[in-house]
């Protein structure tokens, strides 16, 4: 089923996971001639799959010095750009697009090669705190409403989560007698929120696919881009930081400048654990990864009194990937963060396994609340080739941000905070397994301190510090 | 080739990895009849072993109402009663053995079911350093010298690496142009490890073990025992506490009873991670999973001048065991310290691996030092039945073990510091793949502080909190 037609051209920059994940989406369902696709990518990588599929096929690696020289003859007025490669800057190409009257998409703020792990920069500068506001800054230099629409960071999360959180605060005023009409605003989402008495949002997520090829010595392995992964990973922890938080982690510390809807950690979020939960899994550690969503979602549902902050959750990702993923990242901060010589991307050994990715929203009267999506291997393939149920979830939102950016145009920048969360989850649902939420009455206190005394505070159960694992 | 004969009876107590991996040493280097053996056990597991070796086998959990009715009768004067149980206490079976004239070995020192977790019991009093103390305290409950031969704590580690540790020393010296003379005594070994200046021992083990069974949700799967494993990393942390540590750990705690020779952390081994070093894996991290060795070792080298300490070793495990089973742990704390549902024990499925298992000598004039054996699966697999790497380099050490106390019947109770480690490693040798010794360059304050500021101590790199995973 198409849901939109396109008559310009397409660039995939980049084709990797996502990139090839999300080919046979975008062929399904927007309406438009294969031939006006092309392909930019780096290496030789997926080229049967863009060949089996008649897409034109550049390997040419972009870099700051012939980005423009490489993509501006592919893109003009009302064609799009869809950037799903690495270590090309996000920011540069949004001031092309612009420039070249061009829509965009992205799925996070990527810099240059390098700059996640860039000592050079101060931690604070190395943030995604830092590339959001790089990237916001676009809207005050010309691309505000009006010019092109480029989405940025929104691919499952960031993005297709920031519309479960919305989906989940409609869930809980439901059930708890309140009135269900969708806020119609900012201000609105952020009075419900407050209203309904979330404290803390978790982005939860427990990736337990695996193979029957186990992980060699040397190797890191994944469900998605090794290399995405390992660049948030050594980035500085981060956090939307709430308003119900009595005191800054020992480690944590604000920037100097921006929305100062977030705080940062002194210490790279693979090494961060939380505690968090999920309906399948239960309770689990997951690692404190920095992304976009922790601070857009933060900022986004913030309630200001004046210039004081009314009310805002403290929000995280709190992320299992994958064991053999857990293993590698063990691995990698055993070698001090230096880089495995060897990755691989987990696809077709896949036997087994699910990826519950959702929102848990806590704090509330009815406790936690976890909505999402829980996505076999098994049916990720019956639904699409070249996924797992990991690059699904992310392909699908892609998909839905694509759509919704040829059905809005003018937007100029927008994060998905912005975009219609109803129209996403409606093209995003039938690739999304099980959708569906569920209560609970887990707390980060539960079970603590039985075997040592540990340093909590049970006044507060949705205080940062319980969540932490120390 | 038969290194002793034996006339008396053999009861092996507990038939798992290690019974079970032992069973074809001893009958290969025991002169022995088959028909003198009985195994002893609480379930089924292991019975078509003892079946295809034509060995009795009795399924009778052992209990503290039952041990002496059930083993009483198997127990006579110059018998031999061989504990590779968990859940049975060492110390109720060494007192039984005293009394009946019984030699007697064990691999570590086991309290009653549920020992290790008991929360009726301080930390300090769950800890190994408490069941060592109540050990030898049977010295001077008529176990000592001249009473029948009672070797605790003698498998690879504790056990086997006390004697690489004294042949590491011995090594270091021939290098640095000292006099090669193995000491007399334990004052003549102190002596010569303060002498090299040796400040740390770390047991550094990497188990790179793997399968094509990838592990499930809910199971912990491990090389060797499960419960044994997991119940040492629910106990505190422990390690020997060297005079040269500057300060004591925020989270350290001393005993207030007993040797002094080690300190414990108010928290568990499982969740305590430390860098170390192996040559075939370079730098990583391993759990500080409390050791029996760990305090016998510190308290064996400590040199005395009067009573104060002149100098002590830190000594410490520093265990990455098989990929699998870092994962179950990661499970294990995510679910504070509940067990998982199921276990598997990794054994035909084992599809490649080594196990790295040696002691780290740090701190000298050569920089460190790391002497141990380095022993594949298929190697082991060649070597002996039943049995994976490590387990074949626990079994051997059970073998020797139990050849020494055959040849030294009436020593009392002794640990593995005080057998004669000559003797022992020629047994053991050619069952542990390539045994050999490596310099290297690595400290803990290696590739620190780089992506974010660290708080080490540049002044003395062997200082415990360089070492320590935060
Ligand atoms: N928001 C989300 O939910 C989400 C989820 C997964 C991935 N992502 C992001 O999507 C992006 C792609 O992820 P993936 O899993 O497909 O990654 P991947 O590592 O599998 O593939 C990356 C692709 O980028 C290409 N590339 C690398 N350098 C390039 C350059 N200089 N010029 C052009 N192409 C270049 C590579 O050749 C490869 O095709 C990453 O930035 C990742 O962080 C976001
Ligand atoms: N020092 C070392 O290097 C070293 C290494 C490995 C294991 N170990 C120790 O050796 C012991 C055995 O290890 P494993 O890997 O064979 O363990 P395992 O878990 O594979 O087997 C344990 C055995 O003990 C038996 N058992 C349990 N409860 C019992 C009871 N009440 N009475 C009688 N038998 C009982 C079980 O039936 C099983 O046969 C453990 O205590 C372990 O900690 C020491």
């Amino acid at each position: 089923m198409k849901h939109v037609t396109f008559a310009g051209r397409l660039v995939i920059l980049g084709f990797g996971s996502i990139g090839q994940g999300v080919l046979p989406l975008v062929l399904r369902h927007v309406g438009m001639d294969a031939t006006r696709i092309t392909i930019v990518t780096a290496e030789e990588r997926g080229r049967d799959v863009a060949k089996a599929n008649g897409i034109r096929f550049v390997v040419q690696p972009v870099t700051r010095e012939n980005y423009r020289a490489v993509l501006e003859p592919m893109l003009g007025e009302g064609d799009f750009l869809l950037n799903l490669s690495v270590d090309v800057s996000s920011v540069a190409l949004m001031e092309l697009c612009r420039e070249r009257g061009t829509l965009y998409l992205d799925t996070c703020i990527e810099p240059w090669a390098g700059g996640y792990t860039d000592t050079s920069l101060s931690p604070s500068l190395r943030s995604n705190y830092a590339l959001r506001e790089t990237a916001l800054e676009q809207r005050r230099n010309g691309h505000g409403p009006g010019a092109p629409t480029a989405v940025i960071t929104h691919g499952a999360n960031p993005g297709l989560v920031t519309h479960f959180v919305k989906q989940a605060l409609l869930d809980i005023a439901r059930d708890t007698g309140r009135a269900v009409d969708a806020p119609a605003d900012r201000a609105g989402w952020g009075a419900l929120m407050q209203d309904l008495g979330v404290k803390v949002v978790h982005i939860a997520e427990r990736d337990t696919q695996a193979s029957h090829v186990h992980k060699k010595v040397g190797e890191f392995v994944n469900t998605w881009s090794i290399d995405g992964f390992v660049g948030e990973g050594c980035q500085p922890a981060e956090l939307g930081w709430g308003s119900h938080e009595k005191a800054l982690p020992p480690d944590g510390r604000r920037h100097e400048f921006g929305s100062d809807a977030a705080i940062y950690l002194m210490r790279p979020g693979a090494s961060t654990r939380v505690r968090t939960w999920t309906p399948k899994e239960g309770p689990f550690h997951g690692f404190l990864i920095t992304h976009n969503e922790s601070i857009s979602i933060a900022d986004y549902f913030t309630v200001r009194d004046g210039d004081a902050v009314a009310f805002r959750p403290t929000v995280h990702y709190a992320y299992h990937p994958c064991d053999d993923a857990v293993i590698s990242v063990h691995e990698l901060a055993g070698k001090n963060w230096h880089m495995q010589p060897n990755k691989r991307l987990m696809m077709e050994e896949i036997v087994a396994g699910t990826d519950e990715l959702g929102v848990l929203l806590m704090g509330h009267e009815k406790g936690i609340y976890w909505y999402g999506s829980r996505l076999s291997i098994q049916e990720a393939r019956t639904l699409a080739p070249y996924n797992n149920a990991t690059s699904l979830q992310v392909c699908v939102a892609v998909l839905g941000g694509l759509i919704w950016a040829l059905e809005n145009p003018a937007r100029g920048v927008v994060e998905p905070e912005e975009l219609d969360f109803r129209r996403i989850l409606e093209i995003a649902e039938p690739y999304l397994g099980e959708v569906a939420g569920t209560y609970g009455d887990w707390t980060p206190l539960q079970d603590r301190g039985v075997l040592f005394p540990e340093d909590v505070d049970t006044d507060d159960p949705w205080q940062f510090k319980n969540f932490r694992v120390v």
